[in-house]
Parts: structure tokens; C-alpha cells; sequence
């Protein structure tokens, strides 16, 4: 298309509310326009890059065997209430009621709406297993959308859900599905998305994996280890402590007037904080009772393990100190009734300093698995970096950032029981269906390729997503013979059915550079009087891999192939 | 794909809850399945049409130079506020507010988002016309879902929105969206489809259209000619009401007693209804206050004529006896202060009999034009079947039901003079642009085919978007050789780029054709033991205008042929 009749407008200056390169340049280059919190439009550029990434997810779907189906955005409660979710989830998901008083959800997800489409439609074993997806607007009421289409409130998602009678089938499709997910990010041009062990969260079940891309915009922490390449979400992230060999010294107790803090207490005492066991006080979401963990005195805890072991949420306790002498807590002389969590780190630890449950008193010399009863320890400790690796043991772990770009879980029978689908096994007996599920959000997949790929001048898409394969540059369009060369190797481009962006406006080499930067197309072929005179196209890829001159009569053949080449490549020159 | 992989179920029984016959064949061939007041999710073969047709679709707006974008589903109210429609659209616009208690709409049309888009974007008249469009889901909360896909609550949408610096600019381009339009009907197997004049409702602007597929189970009524093809809705269509030539009669006062309807002054008097001056009352929406329309007898009043004439809604009048003698009412002696209207029927009008404001008292020798000073009259009557055509004059106009599968309108300046978007002219001067807006629906262009296209056992899908384009039914698979033969058949015809659905169960004739007929694939190829013993296949078409035999080892290529000239006739066999 010619770019002057392009919907949309660039611009050079950072836009102030914008932080990550995606959303500045995806802001800056004509991409999308945010219509309110977490909410955007998107302009054709920006639509031609998502339809791209949809085929590629529709085609990697497809040949694992999914069907596509399509369920509503707008649901009814009562679904919602069947699986138990209406109530449990919180207030990202969106309720309102409709014209006649109704209770209606914003779809966020669609495991309730599949379960529905599909009771009823599978009654025998010999229809499984199967697997359905959508590519359908949600909705997500987030309370910090951030970082333009990084995290929206209402996104594009790609979402399938399989069907098994067994684990072991539910396992063997995973697998399946996983590497469907590695070729569509690789086919998106991010190969380097790394896959990680990572918490099921508010979707029940237990096994699943979430997609990375590495990068310091990410919100999500990872642990990954330098010597095995073990990866997990830091939520998941085993965590591995060893302590140094102590011997055991008799409980002391001392006077420590006003020494509230492990900080405070190492420097009175001289010791490190690893040679201290810390309390720190939570409360249950559903009752406010108040839940003390202790952990090694360095550590922090993780609150999703915490969460996990619980069973429910939990928050940091407020107003503890109304009944427990807070900065003196300890295992021992602990009020009776309080619900108590040793961490794992306390496991063969010896002389340790901790609170005496008394104000401005401490003991030292507390060895937790010879003075308390029946300790039994687990983790909630946070993995940190430089700690040992869960799987190869080396003390290699780095923490990194990353966006999550894609999930897949496991999901047991969480939903088929609570909305009762079932079907009839081989003896004729009722089973529930085990159930998977995979999603991926194209907005945010789009955003990250941008992450990824990305100079100070604009977006490097792929050739694989990109929204036009080449863009001819017409400089001094106006002089003899610029434009009917640049006429004529737009239309012989197009009728091979290479997808160009043609830009003939009369601007300064300058502008139509900056403009063709910011829209990112990987081939551009640049036609002026200068190399009118020598015969010639300057050809260029937009990652500066290639540029060079080509002769004008073959140049339409010459950029047909390398559009050829860098699709078979995944998407880069010298991939 | 193969049948028993499918996701969905076919049954015998009509549904109590489907009244027509998409509804019906849709539900029970596995295509939609409810989940709410008109609310739908899709299985496979809905989902594969759905995409067929808006492929279609896209092409033509992309042949017409559209652009495809994106707009949010969930939208701040603050848009709708800017253009006046969040307090003037009734409760089908559904409001909600958000976790931070922020007023939003469910987009159930876009030209709010599409203006919030463009403004800014396109600055200067060199830049227009231009037309964007997008595919997405809608929401209407409307009172009465029903038929399935013909009148749903959550939709898919085809919305297209031009932009043009002059009236005549977008009456050309309107041109070449209706021509558009015409394409995708066609092109989808219901070239029948007819275009009508419309009134643009809630949208604003003046000339509409709106594109009906003639059916009993339609909603609206359009009035077309026999003589000359004149086609409007029956809510615009001009009505063109002939007096009989009569003498004028002096007034004369007649006693009535009790005489309230038209039916008993007819009765009392010895004349036509066509003879009497009728008096109907309505309230205005707004303040309440009394509209009294004066219309010959034999006519009724058009809702939609009487708001365009008074610019408000107005609703037949409630407790209107407790100001006016009901039953008695007419022009001469009406209380002051009162809105009337005089029907166009009154013209020419003369003798007729009509309430003299009094109980029980009528005046007969009443005429119109003799009797009311100043008088002046408007078109607020229903057209009826045999009036007289506005387009050639001749009494020839035939009322039919129609379903709205489509919907072009010029809307001119209202939402870009509501919501401040300009650009500069030629002379530097800021203009508001002129929009046209162009919409279709996916699923109800989907159910309107099936209407249109369908027998007593299921739909006869046009090869255009039809689910598969072949079904190839292996009857007693397990007997030698069938299965070979047909899994060789369906090979080759896949490899060779037909979409083929493959029915190899175990199961009788009769259920694999009634599955067959309800999923209403164009092209069937049914092998069996028979049929082996011959070294033939059968072939069939779903609209039975094709059935013979060929020989096995050209099947597929012959199948191939005749799926490439059916995709050429527009969908049907002999078309």
C-alpha cells in the first residue's frame, strides 16, 4: 500500500507517559492508541502484525490436531458460579448485570465456557483425546495495566484446552503442545524464549510452564541456573540452603534492649545474619489469623509457596504487634494456637540468634531441631542469586526479568468435576476428563517480538510477522524517472505477492527514513535520481545485516528471493 | 478431518426452544450451542463458515481500499459521553463500571472508538477519504434475543467507517460500499439479497440502506413494487395515498352515542373506513405531552415517521382520556396548545366523518383543506400492501418480511462534530469530515444463508463457506477394501488442497447421511462394499441437482474438478 494513505501518524519525541521501548515505539510509529486504562486500538500496522502472528498460532494449532471454536466474551455468572470462580477470583475478573438484572462475567479465560461447550458433546472414552482453541477477545480488569500492550486489561488471546481419560494421556499431549509453543515463538522471530517451571496460580492443577522472553522489562523474576540451564518462575523455584557446619551451644538468653531488627541484632552480637532464625508474621485472607514463618535470618519468603502450602491467600500481618512482642519473636515461648512454619533453611542449622518472645530479649545458641518438638520444615524461602541450583546442586543460580509470552498447564480434573462432565470409560463407568490448557496473548507476544527487536530508531520485525515485507523508499519522487521506476518495482513486487509499503511522499530523505525505521519492515529498497544514474536499487534489511546495490532490471526478482530467504530463515538475514 | 474427531453432536428431535429453521438445523446439526439469553459459542463447523465469510469480507473492503484495525470491546464511557450517545441509546447499550468504579460500555457499534482513532491522524485533506474497518465482537443487551444467530446479544461484526472531505466524496465511495456489499452476498450464495431504502436510527445521518434477505422469518417489513422493483423499509417507504374525487358536503353535527371506533361510525353511518378522519394519540418521550395525529381512517401511524417528524421517540398516548374525549376526537374544537399532525392521506380529502371534540357527537361533510385553516400535512402513515408505489405510481406495492443481513449509512457529521476531529482544507481552513459506516454481521449472515439455503434435513451450505468442501462417507469400513479406498481418497484429496471431511464410523446409512445432510458439506463421495464391487464412487451433491457415478481411479481428481467449478458458480451446481 502507498503510505500516504496509511491510517496513522509517527512522531520522534517519547511520549511522557511511556516507559518500555515497545510501547514508546509501537506509540511513536503509528502502532496503537491507547483509548483508556490498559485498553488500546490498534491502527493497520500493528492489525497486520497480530493477523500475522494468528496464522502462525492457528497453523502450530492445527497441526497438533486443535479444533477452533469460538466462545463469547460476555458470559453468564451462573457458569462462573458452576466452577466455583465467580467467588474465588478476585476483582480482576470483571462482573456487571445485564438489562434484566442478570450476573454476567467478562470472559478473562475460558475454561467454564469449554467445559460447557464441550459436556455433553464427548460422552464416550473413544472421543478423546481432543483439543479446541479460540483466538478471542478478553478481559481482565487489572488494577496496574502498564508497559502499552505488555500488560492490557483487554487483549487478543490464543486459548486451547485438550480433553484426556488419562495422565499420562494429559502428558503426552503436553508435550506435544509445548513444542508447539517453542515453533511459534521461534516462527515469531524470539527463538530465545526460554520455558520455565512456574505456579498454576487460580487455574488449579499442579504441572505447568510458562513461556519467557528474557528482559529487564519484565515483571516476573526467574531463576536461572548458569551451570544446567534449569529455569523456573522465581515464584516455583526451589529453593536449595546449605549451612555451614556449627556445632551446638546451650541456649543463652540476652539482654537486648530495643534490637528489633536482624540487622540490629548481628551488629550487637558480632554475627552474620545467616547465623539468626527471623520471624515474619502473615495473615490468613480468609480468617486474619495470624501465621508466623520462621526462616534463616538472610532470606526472604516467597508468597506464593506460602500461599501453596496454605492452601488460600495470605498478606503481611497487620497490627501483629497488639499481640505478639514483634522484633523479639521466636520459636520458643510462642503464645499456643498460632499456626507456625519452619523453613527449610532451618534444616540442620545450629547456634542460631533468635527473638525470646519477650520484649528486648534475645537467645542465642537456638539449634531448631533440638529445641523445638516434631519440627517438620518446608520451603517458602525465595531462591536468590547466586544460590544452588534444585537440579545440579552448583551454586549458580542467576535471577533474571522476563515476560511471560505464553502458559501452559495441566489442569487435572479441577473443572470437569465441578461442573460435573463426564464420560463413559471403556466398563461403561462415568470418569471426568482430564484437562490441559495453552494460552498466549498475541498483543503481548507482539509487544515483546518488539522487545526483543528493537533499535534506537524503531521495531526490527521479523519477516515472518512483519506488517509489510518491503518498503521502496522513492526519494525526489518528483524528478524524471523516480517514480515511474518506483511504479513499476511496486507493481512487479506486488504481482509476485510480496506485501510492500510504498512511500512516494514528498519529504526529506531524512523523514522518510525515520518513518520507515519506525515501522520496522525488514527489506527496503531505496530508488532516487542518485541511483537512477548508476541503474541501481539500494537495498537494505532493517537490521543492517545487508545493503547493497542492485541492478533496477532484476531488482524485483533479486528482493522476491531474499524476501524468500529470510521467511525460510525465521525472520533475520544470517539467522 | 476426520468425523469422529469432531467436536459436537447431531440429533434427530427439534429443540423446544427453536421456533426457525437455522435455529433448528444449526442446533441439532453441532454447529452453535447456547449459553445464555443470545448468547452463543461456536463449534468447528460455525467457527470454519464464520471464517469463510469474513475472509470474503475482507477482500472486499481491502478491494475498496479498507484498511483493517482494531477497536476495544470494553470502552470508558467518556467516548460514548463525547458523542452524546452514552445518555441517548437506550438500555441495549450495556454500562458497567470497572474495579476503580469508572463508567464503560460494551462496543455494540464503533464510531466513537473509529473517530478517537482517526482524529489526529489524519490532519490534512490530502489524506482522505479513507475507510478502516475491523472484525469484532459486539454486544447489544437486547430485549428480545431470539432465532439463534439472527438476533443474538454478543456478535461478531464486520464495521467499516469512511471519512471524506465532501457529501459528494462519500456518495461515491457509498457507491462502491454497496457495490462491495452486493459482492459479499453473492459471493456467499444468497445473491438474492435485496437492497432497501432505511431509516438510520440511532446512528444519525440521512440516506441508509439496508440489504434484506426476503424471508418468513424476518423481522422487519419492506415494502417493494411488483411493477418496478422499488424496495424500502417499511418504516421509510413513502406512503402515496389517492382520495376517491368527492363533493364537498356542508358540516353537519351528528349525534353518536356511544360510537367510540372507526369500525362503529362506519357501521352507524353506512360508510368506508377510507371515508373517516381518524384521531391517534401519542405522548412525547420526552416531557410527556399529547401528539395528536389526524389520518384517514384506513390508515395506521408509522412509529418511525412520527419520531423522524417530531426529532424524539414518542410512544401511543397512556390516560390520554383524562384531557380528551376519546373516541370523539377530531380537528374542529381540539383544546389549544396541543401538537397536531395531519396525515398526507387528508389531502384532497373531502366529506368525511370525524369526532366533533364532544362525547357521543361526530361531524360528518368534513374536509381537510375546506375546514382547518393552514393546514399542512406530512407522510406519517404505514404503507399497505397494494398502495401505490412512490417510484412509479402504480398500486402494485407488495409487503414482505425481511431479515437486515447488512447495513450501509451516510452518516455525515455527527460524530466528528460531537467529538471535535477536523482537518485543514486546501485553504488551511478546519472542516469536520463526512462519515458513511458500513456493517454486517458475521453470525446472522451465517444463519440467513442456512435460511435460505436449506431442505427439510439439514443446511445446503454454498461451496464458498461451507464448513468442508467434500464429505467422504465410507459405509461398512471394516469390510475389505473400503477403508483403503477411501483413506486413499481422502489423501489424495487433501494433498491436493480440498478441505474433506471423512466419515469412516461404524454406523448405519441412515445415521451417516442424516449426519451428512445436517452438516450440509456441497460435495459427497460415499464408497461401500457396492460400490467397490463396481470400481466406482458415488457422487452426490447436498443440493441434489448432481448424482452419478465415477470411476474410482479418477475420483479425486474429478471430485477436485468439480469443487473448483462449483467455488466458480458462486456455490451451486448449475447456478
Amino acid at each position: 500500500m502507498k503510505l500516504d494513505r496509511l491510517l496513522g501518524f509517527r512522531f520522534k519525541e517519547t511520549p511522557s507517559d511511556c516507559q518500555i521501548a515497545s510501547h514508546i515505539l509501537m506509540t511513536r510509529g503509528g502502532y496503537i492508541k491507547n483509548v483508556g486504562s490498559g485498553i488500546f486500538s490498534l491502527y493497520p500496522p500493528a492489525k497486520r502484525i497480530a493477523q500475522k502472528i494468528e496464522r502462525i498460532m492457528r497453523e502450530e494449532m492445527d497441526a497438533i490436531g486443535g479444533q477452533e471454536v469460538m466462545f463469547p466474551v460476555a458470559m453468564p455468572a451462573a457458569l462462573w458460579k458452576e466452577s466455583g470462580r465467580f467467588e474465588s477470583v478476585g476483582s480482576e475478573l470483571l462482573r456487571f448485570s445485564d438489562r434484566a438484572g442478570a450476573d454476567m462475567v467478562l470472559g478473562m479465560t475460558h475454561e467454564e465456557a469449554v467445559v460447557h461447550l464441550a459436556r455433553g458433546a464427548a460422552q464416550s472414552y473413544a472421543q478423546y483425546p481432543f483439543m479446541v482453541y479460540q483466538i478471542q477477545t478478553k478481559f481482565r480488569d487489572e488494577p496496574r495495566a502498564r508497559g502499552g500492550l505488555i500488560r492490557t486489561r483487554e487483549f487478543t488471546m490464543k486459548d486451547g484446552y485438550s480433553f484426556h481419560t488419562s495422565q499420562e494421556d494429559l502428558e503426552e499431549y503436553y508435550q506435544k503442545a509445548y513444542q508447539a509453543y517453542v515453533n511459534i515463538f521461534r516462527r515469531c522471530g524470539i527463538p530465545e524464549v526460554v520455558s520455565v517451571r512456574s505456579d498454576s496460580g487460580m487455574m488449579g492443577g499442579k504441572v505447568a510452564h510458562e513461556f519467557m522472553l528474557v528482559t529487564d522489562v519484565g515483571e516476573d523474576y526467574l531463576a536461572i541456573c548458569g551451570e544446567c540451564g534449569f529455569a523456573a518462575n522465581m515464584e516455583v523455584a526451589e529453593t536449595v540452603v546449605e549451612n555451614a557446619p556449627r556445632e551446638d551451644r546451650p541456649l543463652e538468653k540476652v539482654h537486648t534492649p530495643d534490637i528489633k531488627t536482624i540487622d540490629g541484632l548481628c551488629g550487637f552480637l558480632g554475627i552474620a545474619p545467616e547465623q539468626t532464625c527471623k520471624a515474619v508474621i502473615y495473615q490468613k485472607a480468609s480468617d486474619g489469623a495470624l501465621v508466623v514463618i520462621f526462616i534463616r535470618g538472610d532470606l526472604e519468603v516467597n508468597e506464593v509457596k506460602l500461599r501453596n502450602l496454605l492452601g488460600e491467600e495470605a498478606h503481611p500481618a497487620l497490627n501483629a504487634e497488639e499481640v505478639l512482642p514483634c522484633g523479639f519473636i521466636g520459636p520458643l515461648g510462642l503464645p499456643r494456637g498460632l499456626t507456625t512454619i519452619f523453613d527449610r533453611s532451618l534444616r540442620g542449622a545450629k547456634n542460631l540468634a533468635t527473638g525470646a518472645c519477650e520484649a528486648d530479649w534475645h537467645y542465642t545458641g537456638f539449634s531448631p531441631e533440638r529445641d523445638v518438638a516434631g519440627i517438620a520444615c518446608s520451603d517458602v524461602a525465595k531462591i536468590q542469586e547466586g544460590g544452588v541450583c534444585p537440579q545440579c546442586g552448583k551454586p549458580a543460580i542467576g535471577l533474571k526479568r522476563g515476560v511471560e509470552v505464553g502458559n501452559i498447564f495441566q489442569l487435572g480434573t479441577k473443572y470437569t468435576k465441578a461442573m460435573n462432565m463426564t464420560y463413559l470409560d471403556q466398563n461403561g463407568k462415568p470418569q471426568y476428563p482430564i484437562m490441559g490448557c495453552y494460552g498466549i496473548g498475541t498483543g503481548r507476544l507482539m509487544a515483546s517480538v518488539c522487545e526483543a527487536r528493537h533499535d534506537a530508531y524503531g521495531p526490527v520485525w521479523p519477516m515472518s510477522i512483519a506488517p509489510w515485507q518491503v518498503e521502496i523508499c522513492a526519494l525526489r519522487a518528483q524528478e524524471p524517472g523516480v517514480a515511474a521506476a518506483a511504479d513499476a518495482l511496486y507493481a512487479a513486487l506486488e504481482s509476485a505477492g510480496i506485501e510492500v509499503l510504498y512511500d512516494d511522499r514528498k519529504v526529506s530523505a531524512g523523514v522518510m527514513f525515520s518513518d520507515a525505521d519506525l515501522l520496522g519492515v525488514p527489506v527496503r529498497a531505496i530508488i532516487s535520481p542518485k541511483t537512477l544514474e548508476r541503474g541501481v536499487v539500494e537495498l537494505k534489511t532493517r537490521d543492517k545485516t545487508l545493503q547493497k546495490e542492485i541492478a533496477l532490471e532484476h531488482a524485483a526478482q533479486e528482493i522476491a528471493a531474499l524476501v524468500k530467504e529470510l521467511m525460510k530463515q525465521g525472520g533475520y538475514h544470517n539467522a
